[in-house]
């Protein structure tokens, strides 16, 4: 792992993911699951939790990007575009910063949504498997 | 909600919980799932992923403190130490800041273990239902 790596990977924010989420967090607010309770509050159709796309930089962290044996010691999450159902969003991760003498990198974390909006945004900050 | 508002809830991270956000995620990392693959990696026993334990944080921000109708803008989350299997957490939200003339909010974000360490810290923004 060196600044300037990149790592980009597509997971389809589906409807068994966001029961799956609701049903571990108990995060059962409607706006997640009913169209008319997401309309209500100005969103064209039901959208996904924030915290359950924001999940899947942890999950490409640990398992690719850098991958197993690595410790994840901060994240920042801005949730700046509603993430809806079905939704396929673009993770992008790129090593932007490596602690002098270390294996502690900060990775910009972003997702982007199907039309290229920039739905979440901000920086993990992990230490690599030595 | 103004500030100096705090909340304070227990949340006992389960083994069903972490069998959940694993299938949720597709995070199986044996850190998560195996005492030994967690002791190789030097922890005493199996820990849960950062990232579940933070997703009570917007669970709280979701249904309680400020509850329906909030949105989440943003959070920062540091894991200053693991999280272990069946440990209870005190999440404590305490509102910091007020943009002012608007319902946006800044929230201290913190979960600390049963022995009283702090294992997750940062802040919220979120924009109470008005």
């Amino acid at each position: 792992m060196k600044i300037g790596d990149i790592h980009t990977e597509k997971i389809k924010i589906t409807a068994e993911k966001i029961q799956q989420f609701g049903t571990f967090s108990e995060d059962f607010n409607p706006i997640h699951f009913d169209d008319k309770a997401a309309q209500a509050h100005g969103f064209p159709r039901r959208i996904a939790h924030g915290m359950a796309s924001a999940a899947f930089f942890s999950k490409i962290i640990a398992q690719t990007f850098p991958g197993p044996g690595s410790v994840y010691l901060g994240q920042t999450l801005k949730f700046s575009a509603p993430v809806f159902i079905d939704e396929t969003l673009t993770f992008k991760l790129e090593v932007i910063a490596q602690k002098e003498g270390k294996p502690i990198f900060t990775l910009k974390t972003e997702a982007y949504g199907e039309d290229q909006t920039l739905k979440i945004s901000g920086e993990a900050v992990i230490k690599a498997a030595v």
